[in-house]
This record gives C-alpha cells, sequence and structure tokens, in this order.
C-alpha cells in the first residue's frame, strides 16, 4: 500500500519538475505533456528495462493518466508553484526519494542481489531528472557538487538494509524515503555537501 | 503495404537528417554511417525496447542497408541538399510524420491500449531527432516553441482514432502521416504554433 | 579466457575514463561512484537490451564490483593519473577497442548476422563515453573529426572478417582489439583522421 503511494508519488512528482521545465520555455501544452510524462516515467521505465520485466506504464496506463492530470495541473498553476521557494528542487527532492525506495524494493521483488537493487534504486531514481535535464539543455543537477546521487543511494542502501534484518516492507520503505529526502533537504536548504575530489587526503594539487 | 513503405520511409528520411547533421560537422565517412544510422533506427529501437518486443533491425537488417545506402547518398549529395530550403527541417518532419504513426500501429498491433499507443507514437516519433542533437551537441528541436511534438501527437491520435471507428489500416495510416506533416510543415514555413505557456489563461505575472 | 579478460578490461577502463571526469567536476565520492559505474557498464547495457538478452551486471555482479573497486582507486590516484600524458583519452581508447571486439562477439553468439554484430561492436564501443560525456556536458568525441567511430568500427569489422574466416576466437579477438587500440591510438598521438565530409569529392562550394 505505502508502495503503491511511492509509486504514484514519484510519478506525480517528477512529472511536476518536468511541467515547471517546460513552463519555464513557455512550450505550448502538447509539450508540457510530452516532458511531464516523460520525467514521471523516464526512470521507472529504464529500471524496468534494465530488470528485463514488463514496461510498468505499458502494463498499467493508469500512470500516464497521472502524468496527464498532473501535466493540467501545472499548466494552470506554474505561477503559484513558482512563488513556492525552489518548486522544482524539492519536487525533484520528493520524486528521488520516492524512486530511489522503489527502484529498489522492484529490484529485490524479482530477485535481484542487494548490490544490483541499490545500483537499480540510484541509478533509477536519478535518470528521470537526467533525461529532463538533457533533452531541455540545462545542466544536470548530478553533476553539481551538492548531496544528490547521495540521497537517492542512501535511501536505497538503507532501504535494502532495512528488509535485511526483516523488518516489514512498508516501514522500511517510509524510513528510507524520509532518510533520502531529509539529505536532499539539506542538501536544498543549507547546501550540504560531501567532500569532493579536490579536498580528499591523498590530493597533493 | 502502406506501412510497410512508411515504415522505411521514416528510417529513411531520419537517416538523411543525421548524414545532414554529420556533413555539418564535417565528420568522416564511417561517423557519417554512425550518426545516419543513429537517427534513423534510433525511434523505432526505443519503441521495440519498450514494447517488449524484439528490435526491429536486429531481426531484419534491411533497415540498417537502408540507413547505409542513404549514408552513401548524403555522402556524395550533402552539397546539393543544402541548396533546397530547409532539408533538414523537412526531412525531420517527414520522418516524425512516418513515425508517429508506426509507432503507434506497432503498439495496437501488440494489443497496448489507446494511451499507450498513443505515446508510444509521440516518443518514438521525437527519440530519434532528441539523440541526433543531443550527441550532436545541438539544442533538440523538441524544445522551441514551434509546432513538432503536437504535430507527432496529432498523427499518432488521428491514427487511432480512425483504426477505432474501422477505417482501414492504410487508409487511416495515410491520412494521419498528411496530417502531422501537414502541422509541421506549416510550423516550418508560417511558423505555425499553438499558445505557450506564458499566455495561458491563468498567468498573472 | 581472452573474452573474459576484454570483457572486465573494457568495464574497468570506461570506469577509469568515468571517475576521471567525476574528479575534474570535483564532484563527491558516491557521485564518483556513479559516474564510474554508468560508464563502466553503459555500452553493455545497451548491448543487452538491443540483443535481447538479459542485463549482464544484473546478472553476474562481479561488473559492479569492478567499478566499486576503480571508483576507490581513482578516488586517490587520480591526481597520479593526470600526470600521464591524456589519461582519459587513453583508458577510452583501450575501452573503445575492447568493447568493440565484445559487442561484436556477443551479438555473433546469440546468432546475430555480420551486419547486426558490426553495428552492436560499434554502438556498445562509443555509448558508454557518449552517455558519460553528455551527462557531464561536455561535446562528445563522436563528433571530433579525430578517427573514433572508424577505430570501434574497424575492430568489430576486423573480428566478424576473421570468425567467418574460422580463425580462433580469442585470436581474432586480440587481433581485432589491437587494430581497433592501434588507430585510436594514432589519432591521440598524431591527430590521424580520415578525409571529413567538406573535402570529399563531390562538394563544391
Amino acid at each position: 500500500m505505502l508502495f503503491q503511494i511511492l509509486d504514484y508519488l514519484g510519478v506525480a512528482v517528477f512529472a511536476v519538475t518536468g511541467g515547471i521545465v517546460a513552463s519555464r520555455k513557455q512550450l505550448d501544452f502538447i509539450a508540457f505533456l510530452f516532458f511531464a510524462t516523460l520525467t514521471g516515467i523516464g526512470g521507472g521505465t529504464l529500471r524496468d528495462l534494465l530488470l528485463g520485466v514488463p514496461v510498468f506504464w505499458v502494463v498499467n496506463e493508469t500512470y500516464v493518466l497521472v502524468c496527464l492530470i498532473v501535466s493540467v495541473f501545472v499548466w494552470f498553476f506554474a505561477h503559484w508553484l513558482e512563488r513556492l521557494s525552489k518548486p522544482l528542487r524539492w519536487a525533484d527532492a520528493v520524486g528521488v526519494a520516492a524512486y530511489s525506495v522503489m527502484g529498489a524494493a522492484k529490484a529485490l521483488s524479482v530477485g535481484d542481489t542487494i548490490l544490483v537493487a541499490i545500483l537499480m534504486g540510484v541509478s533509477t531514481a536519478t535518470f528521470g531528472g537526467i533525461l529532463r535535464d538533457t533533452i531541455a539543455g540545462e545542466p544536470p543537477s548530478i553533476v553539481k557538487p551538492e548531496i544528490y546521487v547521495s540521497a537517492a543511494f542512501a535511501g536505497a542502501s538503507c532501504f535494502v538494509l532495512l528488509v535485511q534484518f526483516d523488518i516489514p516492507n512498508a516501514l522500511a520503505a517510509g524510513f528510507a524515503a524520509l532518510l533520502a529526502l531529509g539529505l536532499r533537504g539539506g542538501a536544498i536548504i543549507y547546501g550540504w555537501k560531501l567532500p569532493g575530489y579536490g579536498s580528499n587526503a591523498g590530493r597533493q594539487d
């Protein structure tokens, strides 16, 4: 149940970020719809292709409808959203948190190992945003020094770990998603970052 | 039959656009071949991966041969093509029209729903060009304000709708492809565009 | 056996290039890991998706471990690597050589034709680097005038051809990889290039 909510939530908030990018580029409604859908379902599509299972929105078109509804909403209310503080980055943060857990959970559910599940969580949490930014011609968030991939990594690892210790799935998912969101949120508000390459011990020059 | 023609046509004209981009970057023949092939088969490859069917050019290598022939042609005649008015954009328009119908048709043929078929038409019609522009480092056509995604959307939707009303496939395909081409052509010649986000009713500032 | 070595080698050296790019962008360790893994397994992932076989690192997670080890290594020693002459381009060259042969070999091993095998070699040898450069926001090596795609093409074609003449697989693989590396190496050291489009016979202006 919490999984289902996280799943729709991840798709919906990523769709919101796609819509915001389209609104900033002043695209028309169909392009809007396209950007929102692409960003919403991009990460999960990659996940399913890599796992070799049927693509989720081809099987269940409710996800496409979610993106459609979100597009209509953002089309009418993007100017309100823009009054919030950093709406794009916060929606993206919620999406990363939800998708990192869902990616890892789906990989575990088809019998993959811990390492593959973590990698699947990280890559599918970040893929929608990479797609959105690359096509829109913006620098992807992933190459900024702030915590981003690390938040997805923390979410996916935490979920996988808790499940290993027989914590119920829903509890593990909720906790892991909150951890990822907390880390990414800290990066948005306070600029949290891990030490970057230049500052590591072995670096001389 | 018309399907087969549309299919080869879509691959061939997208390959032409890939070749033109390579010629403008003054790449060598092998890179030429690579760009033409990538753009020609990119959209259909995505379509088949998403639908979970074998990739079309792995099954039938005629498509690769078509790209090879187109590459040789463009290599020798790109300087003639360039004398035409906007050859890249027109070839791209024909490709978008052909692929939008083929994408939707293939999705319907493997039993997918209307919504999925439309989305498949739109995404596969635009994917080859996105790939071409991203790798070449050009801004993708998709983020320009002109009608582009909308043309693919009109083509795919029109085909799916006509088929629902029992119009014969070939007729529906021909009509839908012409509609998409007409819309995109209007955008190229007259700069047709749908109202962009900034001008919608809810926008205040 | 040589295949196995080429396979791990291709993944490892592409992972090195991903790590070097991350180090130049001063990213944190997790982003480092992500970039290295993405570049290391990107090409092979595309190959397996196109061939419709299970993705290699989902089946055998040793490949992910290889990327993890490489990341740790590059994290501590990137400043040494940078003292070498053009470490990124040389590692990339070894990766292209190894992957062009592996891509073609895997396509042949699942029964595909010569043409598909060559295309698979070329596309999987270049895909990891395209992904790395696109996400990092660098211009992809593939659109530079130097020999690059051509080296991958030579490696894949040479392997496929030698195998047709019943040369043992390992010998064919070794020879083809060296050919690809030699061509790309010549491009790095001496700036070797094939004639570009502008200089071909048919070009008037």
